[in-house]
């Protein structure tokens, strides 16, 4: 998917909305652990419930990983789901990847050919030759941590280096790398002052923008300070709208807390 | 296995060999392809031939991902052949992870429940919360990124921060990390001289040093700077020792190019 064909379908559903898929077997409501696949089954009931509302969904692999090879099937159908019904969707495989350069190759095949996702979560620490294999895919967006929405993001993010904090040295130097113009970044939106440094930057990439909801940031402040003429945001929710209910009614409620959000949305869109 | 248990294992074979799991299917004798598990077949060759001159086994896990399910069956019955054969070895899962808390835990949960691996490496970026998960687990140990062998190791891990650089800072930073003493730390070889003063930060951690062998780094020059009272190093090499041969003799000719590496690595030990 491309980066126009992603606006597009955010200006068609009003909506620049992410839904995090971090199912935990022992969070999902318990009338799915007879079937056969309940995380797939879960996805799948999520997934039909709020697909108008959204224009991206995000499996954080670590959940699936979890579950062995189990997880990983429940991973591919739901990749597959995703690509057979839902085309529109953007789809982020969320695995904060990073390693020498034959390595990354490997887990970009991973990712981009073997489960055919649109993104791919990466880690910047170990500098150009980690993150290029994965820009190398045509139409494909590798999206790179700048600065996270966690308390470990003081540790090394907000460092001093040459003047400037870390992030934004990460920022700028991804920005000399070939095939940059595939990168996204993801940036916390507990941090919302944050943004009008960080677009200083990288006017016109996309960002990724956890940390709405469950982790506290607000949507408003995100919006104000990091939003470009070409929207340039998804925001991502997980627990607040996956985990809404856990009860027969999980698909519903989960529907409820992600209209709400794509109602603001829309608000914000049309101003 | 604790770090005593590894020392003695160091001792017995005369040997802080670790072998590299990189396997490439393009790469790895043709005469294999016809089983039904080519890459669980060529480990299990490879461990066969030279377990009694290593201590250690590192499956790289992208190689494993691009495979999707088939790749993680094959990860699997590696790791349990490991354990259940060579219950001397200590195993590396080189997968690279960190996220924010509540997503390393699962992490943690797939490398050291799930496939019952004794070590994972980890990436620093994202600060304390995505480490200590990892750390909590007893007898397990986590081997965290500090200096790595590639080019792009310069794009951020040495530029300077509070007047060190970030390397060092991470190291420190990481040392004061609840259940720390259960930190590794991944040193690339290629840059013998910054050991010693990695030693004077981290002079009792195990550091685990790739990038001898295909990547240009001597061991001998690791060792002058980086071994301590206790020995303190595991070498890997990967493509050096594992790809030796393409014929039908690949698991012997493995084997020495693994027996060149302990015999140079027991000359040290007995100085």
């Amino acid at each position: 998917m491309t980066t126009q064909q992603l606006l597009q379908q955010i200006q068609l559903k009003k909506s620049f909305l992410c839904i995090g898929l971090d199912v935990d077997v022992n969070k999902i409501p318990k009338h799915l652990l007879n079937s056969e696949d309940p995380i797939f089954e879960f996805n799948k009931a999520i997934i039909d419930a709020t697909h108008d509302l959204c224009v991206s969904y995000k499996p954080n692999i670590a959940f699936y990983e979890a579950y062995g090879i189990k997880g990983w099937q429940s991973l591919q159908k739901t990749i597959q789901y995703l690509n057979t019904n839902y085309p529109g969707q953007f789809t982020i495989a969320d695995a904060k990847r990073g390693d020498i350069g034959n390595t990354s190759s490997m887990y970009a095949k991973a990712f981009f050919e073997d489960l055919q996702f649109d993104s791919v979560t990466v880690a910047p620490y170990m500098g150009k030759d980690s993150v290029e294999p994965f820009l190398a895919f045509e139409d494909k967006h590798t999206i790179m941590l700048a600065l996270t929405s966690n308390e470990g993001a003081f540790d090394f993010q907000t460092l001093e280096t040459n003047g400037k904090e870390l992030y934004k040295q990460v920022l700028e130097t991804s920005k000399t790398w070939k095939n940059s113009e595939n990168l996204m970044y993801v940036v916390g939106a507990t941090k919302a002052e944050y943004f009008t440094e960080i677009r200083k930057i990288v006017p016109d990439s996309f960002l990724l923008v956890p940390g709405v909801g469950a982790q506290g940031g607000s949507l408003q402040e995100v919006c104000k300070y990091g939003m470009n003429a070409n929207v340039g945001l998804l925001i991502n929710s997980s627990r607040a709208i996956i985990y809404a209910s856990n009860g027969e009614d999980f698909a519903q409620k989960a529907r409820e807390e992600a209209e709400k959000l794509q109602l603001e949305m829309e608000k914000i869109l049309t101003i």
